[in-house]
């Protein structure tokens, strides 16, 4: 139980109005928190001496099952293009309360990730604990130490995100998104995935994460305006594709559940199958455009739904002005490896998603309907 | 390139306002005509001849990827949770946009099936171009004799759904769905996890689909009633857990596409996670209930949004009066085995997105903004 009178609410919240936008701002320190000590200081080795997997256990693993709900089935998906692309180990990612009951077919070599940010959540614990009654190895990557899921799981990735206080969770899927990107080069190491100048590459660009989220704090003005503009819309289309897919996913869940605008992410290329008849005059869609090998496919999806009137906010990396033709609005994030890109891109969809709420006057540490931890079936 | 004039247009609608009515009404034959000759007459096993594996190629098969767009997508995750179930191999069902540029993980015994009613869907052509590059045996599920999908792909299983005009496709998901079922106990036989008795089991059961969508086809004045009332709605959403969360998927896809509302599918157990907070008074929430196991799980969902103040229209089997208790309004369907319980559930969801069409007075066979296939990129 959390219990705090006002005025230490409000001292706790730094000056900030939110819970919120103080976790947003505190994600460049808990990205670090969460990056420091697993990377040799030659940038050239990931080292998680908590993950309690030898070399020919991570080897031999044939597939990975990640279990998660809400957000962090979200950060699951980034992690699935990750470890895929890193380590070629090929990845499902499955909602708990579905997984659960669904009699799961895994072969002896895969292992369970549970990502969950409490460690308590009802239908993760649940997942968790089936498959190891399987005999399976179940690591956990949670933001809580002494929680069920961290007590439970065989190996325990912490998320250094300290408290998170806000119900719509921020900070936590940014950590989780630095262990999983951790996990997806530790493995693709130990196989043989990932050379020493790749690896080097990826560490460094990791190493350099909490600085960009630092960086990309600084569209906050740009995203409160377009919010103060847009945030009277019903409905809301975010489309990406590949891993800028998986970050859209996140930012409609964002926007729902403290704006209560029917957002909705799609893989851009599936538009055309039936979405495409919702946009019309003025319906505001957010394009993320960060894959340079995509970007060419994704602006053709864009041209399509500005031909319907579509209002386009479009992110892309710093440099790529050729964007501006196609789009009404254009976010500058600063460059990372591809694969990265989610963690700058998130940070403008989390300050939409805050902006709108605000200029709706919702309460946005406490939106109706959802509790912080899902800890009921 | 379909040409024809007005007049032949409505003789060919064969006295239905429209062709979407017509194909709904022509599944019981479409569905008939695509297990004809592929059961055998005493329903002791199914007779694929045209599907070019041998029996060792099944047995040696570790993976399916199930490649496609839109509803032929949505058909595959259904076709899913059945070949999981009855032949315990394990299925990915990818959205064929993003799987061709994702570089897939697939052993040398992976299976790949593309879903495409017209057979020349560009996504998923290219997507099996690419696994045919690399020596994977691609076995196309089309609606189409001639066409390019039949013809590149390894082996074929047509539908035989009969020409299909409307653009929301109907006959072809419902005859996707008699062939995956087809797939799944044949697989399951070839394998040993299918017994004769439960393979009898669920061969007498398909052959008794026609009737069931049948008689599921007499919902439809019970269904225009209840879109009468909540045609004017801007938002819809579906729930339903496990297989029963497949076909919400094509429910909600179906309102989209010719009724303009924006409706959305969810595992009911994600909703805690938060779409609830987009539940308020009024707003109309489609619960399918059709599996026994799951049924007190989505029962437990159903309280959480009838709380907020939805109204809910449930989906559940003849006799199971019990869920009255719970929402607002109960369609009874025949009841079949859990696993093919989307081909009934599937039709008073195809009849709610066209009587909401039509109470909008949307052009229901050309819907906005889309095509009938996407043979573009």
């Amino acid at each position: 139980v959390y219990r705090v009178t006002w005025d230490a609410v409000s001292a706790e919240r730094g000056g900030y109005p939110h819970f919120m936008l103080k976790e947003i701002h505190e994600q460049p320190k808990a990205v670090r928190d969460t990056l420091r000590g697993r990377v040799a200081e030659d940038l050239s080795r990931v080292t998680l001496s908590e993950l309690g997997l030898d070399e020919e256990q991570i080897r031999n693993m044939d597939r990975i099952h990640i279990v998660a709900c809400g957000t962090s089935w979200h950060a699951g998906l980034v992690g699935k293009v990750a470890i895929e692309q890193f380590a070629r180990i090929p990845v499902d990612v499955e909602i708990a309360s579905e997984y659960r009951y669904a009699n799961p077919i895994a072969t002896e070599n895969t292992l369970i990730i549970a990502i969950t940010q409490s460690g308590e959540t009802a239908d993760t614990l649940a997942a968790m604990r089936e498959m190891k009654k399987r005999g399976l190895p179940v690591l956990a990557i949670t933001n809580v130490v002494g929680s069920s899921a961290a007590r439970e799981a065989d190996s325990v990735i912490v998320t250094w995100a300290g408290p998170e206080i806000a119900v719509a969770s921020t900070k936590a899927y940014t950590t989780q998104l630095a262990a999983l990107y951790l996990l997806a080069v530790h493995f693709g190491q130990v196989r043989g995935e990932l050379g020493d100048a790749a690896a080097r590459e990826m560490i460094t660009a990791l190493d350099n994460l909490p600085q960009i989220v630092e960086a990309v704090l600084d569209t906050a003005p740009q995203i409160e305006s377009f919010a103060q503009r847009y945030a009277h819309a019903h409905d809301t289309f975010f489309i990406g594709r590949g891993i800028d897919y998986a970050v859209s996913l996140e930012g409609a869940l964002k926007l729902k559940e403290i704006s209560y605008i029917h957002a909705e992410a799609y893989a851009a290329g599936e538009l055309k199958h039936g979405t495409l008849a919702l946009i019309t005059d003025g319906v505001p869609v957010v394009a993320i455009a960060m894959q340079p090998d995509l970007y060419e496919k994704t602006v053709s999806n864009i041209v399509e739904v500005k031909a319907r009137g579509a209002f386009v906010l479009a992110l892309t990396w710093v440099g790529n002005e050729d964007l501006e033709k196609a789009v009404d609005e254009v976010i500058y994030l600063p460059k990372t490896l591809p694969a990265l890109a989610p963690m700058a891109a998130v940070i403008p969809l989390q300050l939409l998603a805050y902006y709108s709420a605000v200029a709706r006057g919702n309460d946005v540490d406490k939106p109706r309907n959802l509790a912080k931890s899902v800890t009921v079936e």
